[in-house]
């Protein structure tokens, strides 16, 4: 069990200025190191990467994502293939 | 009958600390140890799992999941297949 | 006639306790006993099962159910084929 | 012109206790008494049956419609095929 | 240029009483007596009728349609095909 | 750079009477004056004409359009084909 | 690390009079200047260009974007491709 985590937002709290992937609607993936979230799950994610099965498909930089449109955040130190 | 479920929030309280199948649009499934919910149906889970057809596509670790995207939640111990 | 339903959430509430079904969008279907419901139609169901062309194609139990994905509930009790 | 009808909701408040046909997003459409409605355009139909092609498909009996699945609400007595 | 319209309102207030061409989401189009709508955009329609390719397909009387699925609303006397 | 625009209204503001280009949801298009827009976006157009692949579809007149349909608008005087 | 974004909006602040790229749902996507936005990610963009696979598809000028419609807005100065 993961200590510290009341809420949802402790999770994306705790993930600051680490390392997350982004699952958007539509199958789009990017991963990049959190900078900042919102309450509507808007958030600024540097050295974004778009991925693609896996691969990198393009490099975003620094990047604004609309809440809206993300299905799910994970630290990527969690995250492993199976 | 199930006791103690006034309000449908009221099952998802019950659920924390415990395995849950949670059902998203588009046909994502994801089963993992409930840990946070909030009113908006935000949660997160630990040792988070994508589905497919019951076998493991993918581990995902701990995530946030946005309850924008959330058909239902199920805890994992009264689910079983036909 | 049926009396006693003033506004739409009396239906739910007469329903409590008693099987439902419910209509999701995308053409899944639930048959189970409704233990809960709040204002955003959010509901649990317990036994519920997902339902295909009139059969049984899962055994869910006790269920989550968010009201956004949800088109319709009916009291299982006044629902028949033609 | 019909008379008393100044605000949308009056026209579905002049339709209780009468039939009425009900359009949803995705090609449903029910007809059957309308007992409730709520600001959310929720419904409460008695005696409703699924239409196809102007054909009875199944009988649902009462039943609770959420608001935002439905595109028109109209009186039976008005409408009528070319 | 149209006097009196200084809010997009102003036009639904100006068109009561008289025909409009009402596009909804998804291709469906009436056109009716503008008898009522509100802030939400619903409207009732007397004398509607679904239309098709610039045919009638179906009379529907009155009607409620609900504001979500609307495209736009014309008055009919303004609207012609090239 | 363009002067006087602090906030996206503005822009809006500065095109009341002028020709704008109203990209909607599903390839839709229409060019037309702007006479009227509130804060949903809601907005009324008139000599309004549905355009498709360049060239005129149909000519609608005045035409309130809903904000939830609109991805952009563009004064026509600034828009140009490659 | 970038520095100086505590909030989302902050790197849409920081990004004001510079070229962003702006991802739209239904894969459209727009280069152009910042000039302004606001809560609702609503955006004004000047010297908008439609862009498809890296190529400019169209010139649109001075353009509004509904926020509705946004997935990502990225520094151009931060995204290159692979």
């Amino acid at each position: 069990m993961v200590s510290g985590i009341e809420r949802p937002l402790d999770l994306l709290n705790q993930s600051k200025g680490k390392e997350v992937l982004v699952q958007l609607k539509g199958e789009k993936q990017f991963v990049g190191t959190l900078l900042a979230f919102d309450i509507h799950i808007n958030v600024v994610l540097d050295n974004a990467k778009e991925m693609q099965d896996g691969e990198m498909k393009k490099s975003i930089g620094l990047t604004f994502l609309r809440g809206d449109t993300i299905i799910f955040i994970s630290p990527a130190s969690t995250s492993r293939n199976k």
